[in-house]
């Protein structure tokens, strides 16, 4: 009988509070800027990824969302297949006893379990959890910021998901990229009343991937260059710094602060590119009048339309209260079990100062649906019975 | 009997293609950069005023629209109103022969001609009015340069609606503003061909006064610092060659990335100042998509939704053409006479790899209304016959 190999791990998305866009070089993936994120929980979004090294195997295969897709097309899978073997190899070739895994062929099975209409990044969760699922698989015993150098060449911001907590993405100088890693700022444990509240908003049209659109705004952007060098090495510094002392409206006016910038980056780019759209600015008057009286959330917008809302968990139940009385259509479920401490009857005029007159309600589903997380852990390993391949090596669900 | 003297002008909006945005000065309003726009026509858009001296006045007074305003409480028309009058009696007090209107009461009356819901700055054309019909009823004999130094105290665009076609504000450098003033780069005879489309766009929520909004971004925004010192100087030498060479693609290019940078620096500001909407938006991507195949029209956005696209007159019709297709419940008032030029069951697949899908039809009047005009002239000294007061100095027309 062949034998067979398996590992199966679960990895988290993250969103950063000081954003990564641009790269100096592309293929390596190494940015032109430092970045820094919160990593949130699995128990509400996470990636899944089964990987299975078996001698009856005859060629690689990867299923993603049930559906099969190549990997020879894709470059930056190809590498990371390709580092991660080459230090199995490396590993089995100094102590003999080691099962031969680094020579055969494998199967690849990776789940979102948010649905990618959502317009929720998973390339972050997905290929951190490759990543993490194989240096398993291959017992690599390489740390989490090891870890992070191959990730990041699957996708940038996958390497800040191989930590919990608050993740630092320190941009590196050397060409070969072995400076660029992530580096673990503080786990979720030092600052647990950290919550997240997520606002899934439609969007009619499809935006400008982050890929192409970042690489436009190094060429065309004149502001871009001052945001490099002037503006993100001090805001990594105060951000550090604030999230050490657990500061929240430091925290939030930073974070708030570098969301704009980025925005504000991708419109001086040329074409310009717009992620935001009349919902996401809405969200954005909606919290800034919430913080006139003092800063208690924080939006941040990645490249899309969905707002992510950090506060304390006291915080919650209003900002819920206000969102919901805006976006009516909203959907919420209630993860984290915070309805329970809702108020009945609320209104935003019982917020002191709070003029309600700031944004029209929307009443069909323009905020589609609201999530509830918080700070969390880094990829986890999983039992076999979460497996995702069937006795054969072929995805147990397939779309 | 009382004497009477009474001047009525007229005088021009002005559309900046580099921006101005941020004060050194609050009160003398001396900008942080210098700026660049294009005089529009009088024949479409233009404020005019009619102010009458006379000893039977007890008080100066102003209507505005055909509504009585405050003078005392109005600061910086207080200011036109004392520089101009100190000039007066400065020549009076040189020739005896003159008669003594300085300390005369006086009536002002103005009026716009386009409505203010539109959403159309009329504070540039209106002060810039105000200050030449003040200086054409002193006879004051001042160039247009000096005069707009006196503009720009009434409200900082005013001072380039003192000239036609193409006109410079130079920041200066002086503490006491006597060298921050309005120069022609060009008329608008040396370009005819160079066209506008206004397109006067819904916006659910009234934006942020510029007055308000661009001392936010001086105090708050890292990236407009960067703006004023490396890119708008290096800017404005590159917009006066490509105006004197008449070079529209160059034109529209730099018009362009400075409205989107004038917004970025917006959206860089803390909070954010969002002036543009989804709709403006969809405009951006609908022309950027009309330039793919060579630049043939080039938009600017200033404190508000509302596009100004310019253009020259050989694709005016097409443009009109592919905002209507996009917008068919805007009204179009065909002022310069284009429509007879416009081909019949015209669609946007018509243009060579255009790509219908970029945006939505908006079949709501989310664009209320296309004003055609183009470059013209500065401010005219109108006829008696133009007055907009009555024989009792009260305005003809009341709100």
């Amino acid at each position: 009988m062949a034998q067979v190999f398996e590992a199966t791990c679960s990895a988290p998305v993250n969103i950063a509070v000081v954003k990564y866009w641009g790269k100096r070089d592309t293929s390596l993936i190494l940015p032109t800027n430092s970045s820094l994120s919160v990593t949130l929980s699995q128990d509400q979004l996470h990636s899944k990824t089964t990987i299975r090294a078996s001698e009856s195997f005859t060629e690689d295969q990867l299923w993603l969302n049930g559906k099969q897709e190549s990997i020879s097309s894709n470059k930056r899978l190809v590498a990371c297949l390709r580092e991660t073997r080459a230090l199995r190899a490396n590993i089995e070739s100094k102590d003999e006893s080691l099962p031969k895994l680094a020579h055969l062929k494998i199967h690849i099975c990776s789940e979102n379990n948010f649905p990618t209409a959502a317009g929720l990044a998973s390339s972050a969760s997905g290929y951190a959890c490759l990543v993490f699922t194989l240096a398993t698989l291959f017992d690599l015993r390489l740390n989490a910021s090891e870890l992070s150098i191959i990730a990041r060449q699957g996708s940038g911001s996958a390497c800040r998901s191989l930590f919990g907590g608050f993740v630092a993405w320190e941009m590196g100088q050397n060409d070969d990229g072995s400076d660029s890693k992530a580096v673990q700022i503080a786990p979720e444990t030092h600052w647990p009343e950290l919550e997240a509240m997520i606002c899934v908003v439609s969007d009619a049209k499809k935006g400008t991937s982050s890929t192409e659109g970042m690489q436009l705004t190094v060429k065309t952007s004149p502001l871009l260059q001052h945001r490099i060098k002037e503006v993100v090495p001090r805001r990594m510094e105060d951000m550090i710094q604030a999230i050490k002392d657990r500061n929240f409206p430091r925290f939030a006016d930073l974070t708030m602060q570098d969301s704009n910038q980025f925005h504000a980056v991708c419109l001086d780019t040329y074409p310009p590119i717009f992620y935001m759209n009349d919902i996401s600015r809405a969200i954005i008057r909606i919290i800034t009048e919430y913080n006139k009286s003092g800063v208690k959330a924080a939006y941040t917008y990645d490249a899309g339309p969905n707002a992510v809302i950090y506060a304390p968990r006291e915080n919650m139940p209003e900002i819920y209260a206000l969102l919901s009385h805006y976006f009516p259509g909203a959907a919420f479920a209630d993860s984290l079990g915070m309805l329970k401490e809702q108020k009945k009857d609320w209104t935003p005029a019982d917020i002191q100062g709070f003029d309600t007159g700031i944004s029209p309600i929307f009443s069909e589903a323009s905020v589609k649906q609201i999530l509830h997380t918080k700070a969390h852990d880094g990829p986890r390993v999983l039992g076999t019975e979460h497996s995702l391949l069937n006795a054969e090596g072929l995805p147990k669900r397939l779309a």
